[in-house]
């Protein structure tokens, strides 16, 4: 039923560190990005080439991309919000990105707020850079956001995750070499949500095709997570040690912590290729450098 | 396939507090469990009568049970270590607890350590202990502990475990009045550690019959009770706001918090007859008690 093997996207330095109030400098990123390299995940987000006005954590992409050691074989992304941010990528050359993320929700509100345009919007600034990475022949991740519940609206309907679904093959998004990453933006999901997600959307996006991407606000993400995999899930995005979660509420959660995957993956005979010695490794260097303690349970347990 | 409707008995109150370094008074204990039994739950575990020289913590079983709000319904528990703590039990006549729990466990070492008696002698001091239950009508709870895994020998073969569950039927244990409660009491479990759990035990023990009881130190706890919800489980045990992790560990997880076994469930509309707002009640009053953030995810997220 399930797949022998789950790759793991690590999303702590992009996701993880925007959500975070303390500024790192570049030194202490590219450290910690390769320790995650070392650690055998799949791909690793590094960055976002977003305007430093926007998110001031992450307006050193350029230097941080030139400076991460690429040996490693893993797969290095970076989002890009747009036209302008995907040439500020290529700028880099052969220290671009290996992928590139673009970012729309399944909520109109959170699109609005978020990205200050609308679904259709999004898709549309979409056009010309799927155009031009497929002319690099870069692979391309979309994030599709608030597919069970909107922070401003709620519940969010099935259909509409599927229409924003078809809507991105339409515009040449190809799984069989693009991801198109399904995000549980508020962490409010349990697993008869991840099923009616996946039966609504089965059609057009077959859950060996996906991505999940899962926060763990409600500690409902790993169970979350062990009913994708039931349902054929093979490819989710986890944050190490949890990163992610808001400074200001001690012991909040952020995204699925990329231990507590591995540890349920590896217990199960399910393979990540992560050695989970090495991810502690990251996850004490940037709990250091953040000066507080992570969420991530097996981080605390037994990396701590 | 799953239960419409999960029973959850309270433990934080006894397996909770037990590992909590900080004493409370009785006055804060007896607010504690009524705001508890306010909340819902099934059951709640108060007390235990075992020497307070062994638990300090718990050395005031008969004045919790003498001051206790006994007119909700709820069904309050205590564990008894041999025939003497029955008898303090049963001393407080109309005020004595309505079930009386009773321990042993699938390890050897771990029955040895914390015991100080071989399985088999904790069976055999069941034996009087389950007569005068029996005699005075008293339901009796059986726990059974390290039924994953055990802090000295690591894995225990589920066989084990059905040989001790068979045990206890011997002894009387009748599963339509009486509980007999598997305890995987260092939160190593993963859902396919479960799965084999009940493979092995179904014929002595179906799930329906079972009560689960979980610890979320490696945050499986919940992807564990959904997989046993998945099997035919219907009876958990929960600690209020994640209660009995270890003091020392800021950020380590104790039992399966109530909370969000409760959101979990009543999200996938199994009902569990708890209300949160009222649980959250309990879980604010004793973090005010121990002077510390609890770890439970729902407790942090929506009622801290």
């Amino acid at each position: 039923m399930n797949a022998s093997a789950i790759r793991i996207t690590e999303v702590g330095p992009r996701d993880g560190l925007q959500n975070e109030a303390a500024a790192i400098s570049v030194d202490d990123k590219v450290a910690f990005i390769n320790l995650l390299s070392a650690s055998g995940v799949a791909e690793v987000e590094a960055s976002s080439f977003v305007s430093g006005k926007w998110v001031p954590q992450l307006g050193d992409a350029e230097e941080v991309f030139q400076r991460i050691d690429r040996s490693s074989g893993v797969v290095f992304s970076a989002l890009v919000p747009n036209e302008k941010g995907l040439e500020r990528a290529l700028s880099l050359g052969h220290k671009r990105p290996d992928k590139i993320a673009v970012f729309t929700a399944a909520s109109e509100t959170f699109s609005r707020k978020n990205t200050n345009a609308s679904i259709g919007e999004t898709l549309q600034r979409f056009k010309p850079v799927i155009a031009q990475c497929k002319a690099e022949a870069l692979p391309i991740r979309a994030y599709v956001s608030c597919v069970v519940a909107c922070p401003y609206d709620g519940p969010i309907d099935p259909a509409r995750v599927r229409d924003v679904i078809a809507r991105l093959l339409d515009l040449g998004i190809d799984v069989t070499r693009d991801d198109i990453d399904l995000g549980e933006t508020i962490g409010v999901a349990v697993p008869t949500d991840i099923e009616r997600l996946y039966d609504a959307i089965g059609d057009v996006l077959p859950p060996q095709r996906s991505t999940l991407h899962l926060h763990d606000t409600r500690g409902t993400a790993l169970a979350c997570a062990y009913r994708a995999i039931q349902l054929g899930v093979a490819s989710f995005d986890a944050s190490c040690a949890g990163l992610g979660g808001c400074p200001y509420a001690p012991g909040a959660a952020g995204n699925l912590a990329t231990e507590d995957l591995v540890y349920l993956c590896e217990q199960m005979g399910t393979t990540t290729g992560v050695k989970l010695d090495a991810l502690f490794n990251a996850g004490r260097h940037v709990s250091r450098l953040l000066g507080r303690t992570l969420p991530g349970r097996v981080f605390c347990a037994d990396g701590g």
